[in-house]
Parts: C-alpha cells; structure tokens; sequence
C-alpha cells in the first residue's frame, strides 16, 4: 500500500464550465480509520453532473463541496483496513468516497456489494445512483402505462439509456434524444428503442412531432433548455414530465432558461416533478434486485465509459458536458 | 322581449391586450330554439382570463372562437322558452352563453340552478366555475395539510380569494399576493389572510421570505411570470405548485416567460401541475354543495365587481387585465 493519498480538492467555484485551475491535485498522508470507520482503496468513481451543482455555493439538496476539501464523487473501492462490524478487508465498497486514492469513510455511510454480479464499474452506474435514478424515477414518478409514448433525453447517457430500456420492458414505445448518429444508431440498435432524435443534426420540435404523433405520455428530462422547450409542446393529456437534471443548463453564467412552454401543463392537465433519488435510499435495495434480474438475464444493457488515471479527472469530468461519453462516465484511479 | 339580440362578435385577433377594435358590436335576430334547446335572455356574463386564450388561434383545451363569431363567455340568464324536458320559462341556467341578449343553447349543456341561494352572479363566481377552479385546484392538486404554508397569486381575484378561504377553513397558513394596499387590507381584514404581500410596492421574493419562514408548501399560480419564480425559490421540499392561470403573460407578444428557477422542483422533490377545471365537471356538484353551505354560513365571502351594459363589455375584460377588479368581475346585460 501507498504511504501518499492523491486527492483533487475544488480549489475555486466554477464560473461557467468547470476548468482544470478549479481543482488542485494535492497530496495527503493516507488516513488512519478510526472507531466504526473503514479505509478503503477507491478504484472507479463515478463521474455524474450532479458534481457541477455541488462545486456552486448554492442552497440545494445536500450542502456544496468547500474550497479546500476533497472533490466529492460517488466511487467504489476495495476495504484495506475495516473497525466496522460486517466489513472486512478485501470487501468491495460503494459510496462517497471522492476523487482521492484512499478514502477513510463510516462503515455505516458504504454499501458492501456482491462483485460476482457485474464488472465493478457497474455498481456506480446501472446498479447505482444513475440506475436507481432511471429506475425510481420512471417508475414512480411517471408511472408508465404498455402503450404509452416514452421520451428520454440524454438517452445514451447513464441514466437515459437505463430509463429507455426499462419503459421498453414496461411496453412502451421509447424515443430517445441524443446527439449524434453514432448515440442514434447505439440507441435504436443495441438498445431497441423505437425512435432517436439526433438534436445536433434535426430539429427536435419537428423530429418529435413526427416520431410522437399520438404525444408524448412521459417525458424524462435530463437536459434542460431548448430540448425540454420543444417536448413541452408535444405533452398528451395527463402528460408526466420528469425533471431529472438539466446537463444544458448547470454551466450557464446568465439566468437558467426557464421552460416558456410550461403553460403546456395547464392546457394538458399535466405534471412536471423534481427528482432526486437521495429520497430513496431506503428503497435502493428493492430497485438493484430487479435491476441485477435483468441484467443477467440480458434484459438490460449496462455501458460504461472509462477514462483511466486520477490525473484525467478534470477532463473526464468534462465529456459529460461536452457530450463525448458514451454510457456512464467512469474515472478509473486504480486496477482492480 | 326585444326582437332584436345585440352580440359582441370577434372581429380580429388581439395582438397583446385586446383592443375594442378587435370586437364587433352587431345585430342579430333573437333565434328560436329548435329541438332540445333553450332560449335565455342573458342577465350577467362572467369575465374570466381565460377568454383571452380563447381569442388566440392556438391549440388549447377547446378550440378558439371563430373570427366573425359571438364571444364565448359563461354566463347566467333566464330561461325565455324552452323545448328541454325539465328546463321551465322562467328558470334560472348557467352556461356558455356568450355576450350577446339572447342565447340559443341546448338544454343539456346548460345547468339549472337554485336562484334562491345566492345572488345571481354569485353562480357564475364562487359557485361557478372560478370557485370550482379554486375548490378543485387546492383540494385534489394541492391536498392541504393543516399547519402548511399556502401562498396564492392573483390573490383578491375570483379564484385567488376563493383558495385563500378554502386553506383557512382547511387550517392552513395562508399568505396572499395581490396588487395595492386596499387588496392587500381586504385579504387580511376582510377574508382572514394571515398575510398579504403587494406586489406593486414589495419586492416578491423578499417578501415571501420573510412571510413564509418555513418555506411553502402549497404555490397556486393565476399570474406566471416573475411571481411564479420568486416563488419557486421558496418551495419547501414536497412542495405542490398548481399552474391554474398566467395572467401575466396571457397578452405577451413576445415568448412566454418561462419560470427560470424550475430547477427548484428538482431540489426540493417537488411537484408543478397544470389545472383545468372543466375535467372536474362530473364533480361539480361535489364542490358546489360543500361551497354552498361555506357561503350561507358565513365561511366564505364572495365579492362581485359589476360592470352594467353590454356596451361596456370591452372594458370590463380589460379590467381583469389591469386588475382593476375587486372581487369577480361581471358584466350585466339585463335586470334580473
């Protein structure tokens, strides 16, 4: 084991895209787990935009990341010393465990889990935050009906392919929104949604008209802006609209656009809800059994982008805003 | 009777604010009811914002009034012949009547009603369809729990008065948003506000943090706009915020303003629903007997502003506009 724990700490606030000079990459001593605490090697963390909101100093969910203090991120790793009842050494951990080598965390706030199921990078995607989101967030939220009209954006992302594939064992039709053909065939041909919709290279709002012709029963929001504008418009009656991030918007230095077409609900009798899956931590278990069913029988197509290297943290971070990633971005900080 | 039947035609489709150039005053023959139908001589219409949308040629929940086309409006009137199975000379009926002396309407899309309860405008108010709006609106969307924090836009309006008494008598806290100080006083003094907030002399959003420390639970929404988002920022978690009316942006000429802190849904799990009250029509029988009994005994207080003379007819709608009016604002066309 290493006596020298890399950590990259937020350094300054982002204004805008986050740049490289917003974080430092120090070094620490490796910490000593003290009473109910465990040490643990951190080997994948889980690069998620929801990490641009906790870099600004603004009141939300949970508070922000402080200048000076280990960048926060959802990572998995391997326990090298444990003072915690039901954690042994050599367990494999998932939690909050940041952009850092080693991270010493309350046996209490990690999860242990079963690495014989999946590849461990698909603990911290499908079989994680992003999975549970897609998961809770379809199901309880947008309560799909067989036959309904699904519209994911972000559709090749960690979340929107998730979301896509359950409506579609759910029997709905599924239109994904994406950017690019190569993230439009990925999605219609690996992944069997009905429909793509290219935003880089068609008009969203003509694209979803045609594609959507009886309307869209939920739409599943993980953009924001012009491409949430556009489906607004295209809300059937009793419409469930999912606000699960806004990936366009999170860099934005002027006001967030706000959606001009939400009168849509009114004359739609329709329902826009904020989802985070932190409320639904007691429930994660029910979620990751049904999840791992299907991806073991084949039902559910888990893909993960790897950037290895703590050094690259910064700019895998970046692909998730650039759009470069295909599936769940995954910063590697060590070989399993 | 007049054989002759004055109407209010649409003449043209307002651009921002109707002008009286966009209506018509003309002529017509007083129609004869054939099979099914009735003849009233209309005595009050309802001046309702949403008549603004129902000029505009854009999809909606009904269709728009046609150029050349009397101006669809709710009223009450009394019933001058009739060859409707249960529908009397000399009866009392509420419906879309128009703006006109005289309305040919079939017997079954109009409603009886029991003059003897209340005042005749009272029926195309707080027991017609801004008070179902109200009733339903806070009721089914809102679900108010006692001890919550309700705040209301619009607040001294038709429906804004009506959803402000109706979370009182459901024992929440209830803070009102209208414009001038003698709004404001009624709110409090007359119809029981625990507070008001005037949006023409304070600014909104510190006003609501100051009046509603603990956050709100309940926003319900007849402005949109800038109100609607200095609301947002205020949602406590759980919140429900029903989109009823967007009184604000109803003449804009330019995009809609979209409520640019949306994201406070993601935040704090909350919930934006659109509201239309004529789903709720096969309860409104439900509603207007609990409503009823508020207003004989004393519960609820109804407040009508009565504009007289068709003629004037244009001008009583501005009136909603430049919210002008105290209380529900009628236009009466004849003498009960």
């Amino acid at each position: 084991m290493d006596t020298t724990n890399r950590q990259y700490r937020l350094a300054a606030r982002p204004v805008g895209l986050p740049k490289p000079s917003d974080f430092d990459l120090a070094e620490a001593a490796v910490g000593e787990p003290g009473d109910g605490e465990v040490l643990v090697r951190v080997l994948y963390a889980s690069m998620d935009p929801a990490m641009r909101g906790w870099m600004s100093d603004r009141p939300s969910y949970i508070p922000p990341v402080a200048i000076g203090e280990v960048m926060r991120a959802l990572g998995i790793g391997e326990v090298v010393a444990s003072n915690f009842d039901g954690i042994e050494p050599g367990d494999h951990v998932v939690g909050m465990l940041g952009i850092q080598d080693y991270a010493v965390a309350p046996g209490a706030a990690v999860t242990k889990v079963d690495s014989s199921i999946a590849p461990l990078p698909v603990f911290i995607g499908t079989l994680g935050m992003p999975g549970m989101t897609a998961y809770f967030g379809l199901l309880d939220i947008g309560r799909p009906q067989e036959g309904e009209t699904v519209v994911v954006s972000g559709a090749a992302g960690a979340v929107g392919s998730i979301v896509g594939q359950i409506a579609r064992l759910k029997g709905c039709r599924v239109v994904g929104i994406a950017g690019g053909a190569e993230k439009c065939a990925y999605l219609v041909d690996e992944l069997g949604f009905d429909a793509a919709i290219d935003y880089k290279s068609e008009d969203v709002a003509a694209a979803l008209a045609e594609r959507c012709p009886d309307g869209i029963d939920i739409y599943f929001d993980n953009v924001g802006g012009e491409i949430l504008d556009a489906a607004l418009v295209r809300l059937a009656r009793g419409a469930r609209v999912i606000i699960c991030g806004a990936i366009s918007q999170y860099n934005a230095t002027s006001e967030v656009k706000g959606p001009s077409n939400y009168l849509s609900l009114l004359v739609n009798s329709a329902t826009m809800t904020g989802f985070v899956v932190s409320n639904y931590y007691s429930r994660y278990a029910e979620g990751a059994v049904e999840m791992a069913g299907w991806l073991t029988s084949g039902k559910l197509i888990s893909r993960e982008d790897i950037v290895s290297g703590i050094e690259n943290f910064p700019a895998a971070l970046l692909r998730l805003f650039s759009g470069e990633n295909n599936g769940k971005q995954v910063l590697q900080i060590a070989s399993d």
